[in-house]
């Protein structure tokens, strides 16, 4: 099975199964063992840090739930993906919801068959916080130069060593290739979107704050080049909060 | 002084201070506490009930921290009400924060002396539920006619008794005046706004569950002006839960 799946990150220790620590894959594989009576693991497209959203995280599992019904031919088989959507829903937790779940093509592996990700951060930019998306972005009290702010996010654009900007999760190369990087949102609510082909551990939030290092005007848009250039991630600014951070999409 | 503030009311057993239970009114009491040293009661333009939200609330307290210094002569004054607004944000917890903090008129009561109120009912349409807009929207699974609701929610414009609708809070009339009701937004995220001089206890909460069997094909549009006729609670739909609702502005 196939799923697109959106989650409220901030109770959470990151998607991937921990231990003795709440996570997003432990809550579903619970929820697919509740609902089918199967031991079944979870693949996501995306390693969302601790803290970390989603509303377009993509996930696949096995299951014979529908299957075996459906062999019964298809007057006989009462159980569609829909069925399976509404019943693992209704044993979620309220913080994790599946949007979409369809049979997934065999052999497909969300991680792997990933062609890019897209990430939103979300910064609220006024003097006193809003309480109601306080769980969902970082509150900025001073003035941000956004243009700048646009500008330094322009020189990441293309295919780079990160290296400055966070370590791999698997392998050890660092280059990766961002497609998009712009800030958007209308003043008190900006947002910042990047898309590249895979990202590194942390990768997205250390840009951002790097990024609002250059809107506060502590770095110049030219020094995001520099930093790049560096390789050193002593050089990058200081990791933006997790609860900004949003996983949007996934493309295939 | 004058204050408008916004919350998460998610926490909160309403606005109003109660003997054994959180509310903002005496989260703010306890800051202004916190930081001038005085026991200060706070007035509110609208005592929004447990688990309702607000992006507009208007407060009102007594304060010597800021006319103290004022008297020592305009050169010595150190404590602007910016002042007082920066420190008790510092104090208040997370989920309440003061978005304005002025000098109040003479005599300014927030409730007796507002005009009108302004409501905003959030709706998530959609067959699974939005895990990042779950505390602040009710999530509605079938099909919605808005166009329908709509013309319920004409039918309550202007002034009417709203018995029906909700029992008064303070004095016995229930006539109220409904200055605009409408929905908007975009799906799956739908709006309810709804401007009166006042409301009713539940009143917003009474008649969006009311529209939303409308929306939902129970009942007709013009069965609303029949409810409102009938001044019987018992045929209002029922009330649609506080976590969709939020105080958005008061006007005066």
């Amino acid at each position: 099975m196939r799923a697109t799946l959106a989650y409220d990150g901030t109770d959470y220790s990151g998607f991937q199964r921990q231990a003795n620590a709440p996570t997003v894959q432990a809550a579903l594989e619970e929820a697919i063992r509740d609902v089918t009576r199967e031991e079944s693991g979870v693949i996501g497209a995306g390693r969302t840090d601790a803290g970390v959203h989603a509303s377009g995280q993509v996930i696949a599992f096995d299951t014979s739930w529908i299957e075996d019904q459906a062999s019964l031919g298809s007057e006989q088989s009462g159980r569609s993906a829909g069925d399976l959507q509404r019943a693992l829903n209704a044993v979620l937790p309220a913080d994790i919801a599946l949007w979409e779940l369809r049979l997934a093509v065999p052999g497909f592996h969300p991680r792997f068959d990933a062609r890019s990700r897209r990430y939103r951060y979300n910064v609220y930019n006024a003097p006193a916080r809003d309480p109601l998306s306080g769980r969902y972005s970082l509150h900025v009290k001073g003035a941000i130069d956004v243009e700048a702010m646009q500008q330094g996010a322009s020189l990441l654009v293309g295919e780079h060593d990160f290296a400055a900007f966070g370590r791999p999760t698997q392998g050890d190369s660092t280059v990766r290739c961002v497609l998009a990087a712009e800030w958007g949102g209308e003043p008190p609510r900006l947002q910042f979107d990047i898309e590249a082909n895979a990202f590194l551990y942390r990768m997205v939030r250390s840009i951002v704050g790097t990024l609002l290092e250059v809107g506060g005007g502590r770095l110049t848009a030219d020094a995001v080049a520099e930093i790049l250039a560096s390789l050193d991630r002593d050089q990058a600014g200081t990791l933006a909060p997790a609860r900004g951070l949003c996983l949007t999409e996934v493309k295939y």
